[in-house]
């Protein structure tokens, strides 16, 4: 430890801080996994109440004044205390960049935008939702604004800045277009190679949920997921939350459809694989937490992408498959589990997309929130905008908005910089994989028997024990030689679409 | 509402300090029923970071201030209110009288001496736990004499005034003094008209766990608690946690017998019933909360004892339990159930107690504790004292002190003046439920038709709705025209067991 005090009293902050934000995550994995809906409202002033008392710890006088002296003092000798102290600055300069009613009114026009979201999707109609959108647009351009003044960044930057530190719109947008010019390429030649391979045996249920839940569970141990650490129930949408050391991740079941669950939990596996493979050495540090949202999609992706659709894991996966719901055993043939779960279509809705498609809907995205916060792009012309931005990327115009504009609960939520990291992730994801390839010729033949250990010790030494020592860039450059290489993943869809 | 601007600012602060008391109930009832093992150092932290927070916002000195302020204004018109800022004067006082230095001691030496207690329990252990149990002891006189002094209540009363305000030791030992007399005339009585009674016949299983959690859940429906506030789930011990809005009740299983479980969730129904019909209009204030640990146990008990164990309901539940359970028929018969679960029988331990001689139990463990916070007792000297009187009070020697003084945890947790509540509880559910019937003569036709609904209607309007508004006795008085009466308890056993 270190004799400054100053910085011993921000640990101890921050460490409060951190303990808070966990009774938090606890009680919203409840709310999705576990609440009765009557507790919907309670629940509401409990988690408000918890934010509140949070954020009055971080922007307390006593946190500058302390932040200040520890700046000043002797430079921390180590260099995670250096990075900690660093972060604790960023945090603290970004939750006291904007004036409190500011934050409230966020709140309050986030919440009631995404109400009548709900409402506006189901019925598909986008002018019922507009007015709230155009304020929480308004609203999200003040606070980027302010955000970025303090930041020294661009407004969408900093949007961007709160979910993955140290990246903004220059680095994604030339990675973006090089990846649509690979997709123009590709994924026609895809669709055609695709077209003259054996039709797909899908597996007929019912597949009873129970078997379905026992089998997750026990794939999700098999990955390396400790259930002394973790819990795996049900929810509308699967996700992993708790904190970490009691990972909660879920998903939800369907007796036609085995793959949907079966698929989410390696995803989820991946994500609370990362959590556990935080330094316990700074836990509840701002250094100990995981390295940004691309870094954690990185890491799911690695697990359910990379590895767990890879031939040697398919060929594992298929017998356990057959001996669990039995039938027909044609379906769970690893070369048709193949052609199943690695099969591009274009779409239009982005949480069913494949994953060579999946990157033009986060840049459809990534394009449109720009011009929302830039101020280019006025809220009503957004559908039109978007249409014209799926027909550019895929080809395809939606049927109505609500497999439109109105699908992602994201920017009516109040969300905006934050669609980047599904691809940079997905990217990282392919990038790391090479590199651990490399470095560990025996990952694929330990996948072939449905273990992930020689892939997980990669990942904890070079990625989850770093914590949030090093950014984005600099993680990737530090375990695989170089910073985001959008070619790493151009590689892996090639391989796997194209050969 | 009322003009007085100080009372505004405290019920402001106390709906805060009761929302973070909610998000520690909900935590609590997570480490019971869902944590894993490993989330248990995180948890401990996490209930310590919210314990402290409310606390501080308890004993904030503008809370002096307000409460100075308020009381000194024009006095507040609405009783509730009057009653509320009473309550929110005694929780203040309460918070203030003691150190932080020997709340923390307390925390600490509980804490230590509950650990070394499960290891002394197992092993029969009792000099194990002594020296842990004597510091617990010290300090807890320590607090007592320091409560008791700003309380103006001896040690004993100030520590029973915190599970049960406004009744002491003097009100209790002649209401058992009382009750000892009467058992040592009824128990033998009992006992020998059992004894000339046709032998009970037991259902033998197993009983699915399955089968047994949905009658459970679909009981507890029955007698009235509504699923979309409520949730049922596991524990080690039963227990009703969770909220006023989203209560959480739990039990445990058997294969080889239904009944513990059965019971266990009526009873913890009846617990849950009492919060969801406290006040919604003082939800959140001192005033709007459960009157107190005797009131709640009256409320568990008036549903389990006198209400489930009736005559009217076991003819309703018997064919029920048949009807799942299927096998012999006999042992379903409704007066088979009632010889079975009506049952007297001297016994060491008091969680497996009829509710004849559990108040023998209690009144052990009231006279044990008086001594041992007036220093009468010491710690050494408990082991024989309790074995004396256990003898004494039901003819019985307990073979080690694992059946004897150490088969409870509350001592060894801190936890003194708590055990009069038990039988406190009992007794007034007695007479409540005499006062019930009276006032509405269809309660047991409906009990016959498995219908709670005309009993827990009354108790809506006579007790949950009044919340904290009166303390025990005047509750009483006001539901029942007087204030707790031994003699309704006595005649309710009388006519169970001696006709």
């Amino acid at each position: 430890m270190t004799a400054n005090p100053a910085y011993r009293r921000l640990t101890d902050r921050f460490a409060r801080i951190a303990t808070i934000g966990e009774c938090a995550s606890m009680l919203s994995w409840d709310a999705a996994a576990m609440m009765p809906t009557g507790g919907g409202a309670a629940r509401g002033d409990q988690l408000a109440v918890l934010a509140g008392l949070s954020h009055a710890h971080l922007t307390a006088p006593e946190v500058g004044d302390d932040l200040a002296e520890a700046e000043a003092g002797e430079p921390l000798p180590n260099p995670w205390d250096a990075a900690n102290l660093r972060l604790m600055r960023h945090a603290y300069t970004r939750a006291t960049a904007l004036p409190s009613d500011l934050v409230e009114a966020q709140a309050r026009a986030a919440s009631a935008c995404e109400k009548v979201w709900r409402e506006a999707r189901r019925t598909a109609d986008f002018a019922r939702v507009r007015p709230h959108l155009t304020e929480v647009v308004r609203l999200t351009r003040e606070a980027a604004g302010a955000l970025g003044a303090v930041l020294e960044l661009s407004p969408y930057d900093a949007l961007m800045d709160g979910f993955q530190q140290g990246i903004g719109a220059a680095d994604v947008a030339p990675i973006f277009a090089d990846y649509e010019a690979f997709l123009r390429r590709a994924l026609p030649e895809a669709e055609e190679r695709q077209a003259r391979a054996p039709a797909v045996v899908r597996p007929t249920g019912p597949f009873p949920i129970d078997t379905q839940e026992t089998l997750c569970r026990t794939l999700s141990q098999r990955l390396g997921l400790d259930f002394d650490h973790a819990r795996l129930d049900r929810s509308e949408h699967p996700f992993s939350g708790g904190t970490r050391t009691d990972v909660r991740i879920t998903t939800r079941y369907a007796e036609a459809d085995f793959a949907q669950a079966v698929l989410a939990v390696i995803h989820e596996t991946g994500h609370a694989l990362y959590e556990r493979g935080l330094p316990d050495t700074h836990a509840r540090q701002p250094v100990g937490e995981a390295a940004g949202m691309a870094a954690h999609e990185s890491q799911s992706l690695i697990v359910e992408m990379q590895a767990a659709r890879s031939d040697a894991f398919l060929s594992w996966l298929g017998p356990q498959l057959y001996a669990r719901f039995g039938g027909d055993a044609a379906p769970y043939a690893p070369e048709n589990l193949a052609r199943m779960w690695r099969r591009v279509k274009r779409g239009f809705i982005r949480v069913d997309a494949d994953e060579m498609t999946y990157p033009a809907h986060v840049i459809l995205r990534f394009r449109l929130e720009q011009a929302l916060i830039a101020g280019d792009l006025p809220v009503a012309d957004l559908p039109g905008a978007w249409n014209d931005g799926l027909q550019e990327l895929l080809g395809l115009t939606p049927p109505d908005d609500a497999q439109g504009c109105l699908q992602d609960i994201h920017w009516y939520d109040g969300a905006f910089g934050y669609f980047p990291s599904y691809t940079l992730g997905a990217m990282a994801a392919a990038q790391l994989m090479a590199a651990a390839r490399e470095a560990v010729p025996t990952i694929d033949a330990a996948l072939a028997q449905g273990d992930l250990s020689p892939l997980l010790d990669w990942l904890r030494r070079n990625v989850h024990s770093k914590g949030s020592l090093l950014g984005f860039n600099d993680l990737l450059r530090k375990a695989t030689g170089r910073p985001l290489d959008p070619a790493c993943f151009e590689r892996h869809l090639t391989d796997r679409y194209l050969r």
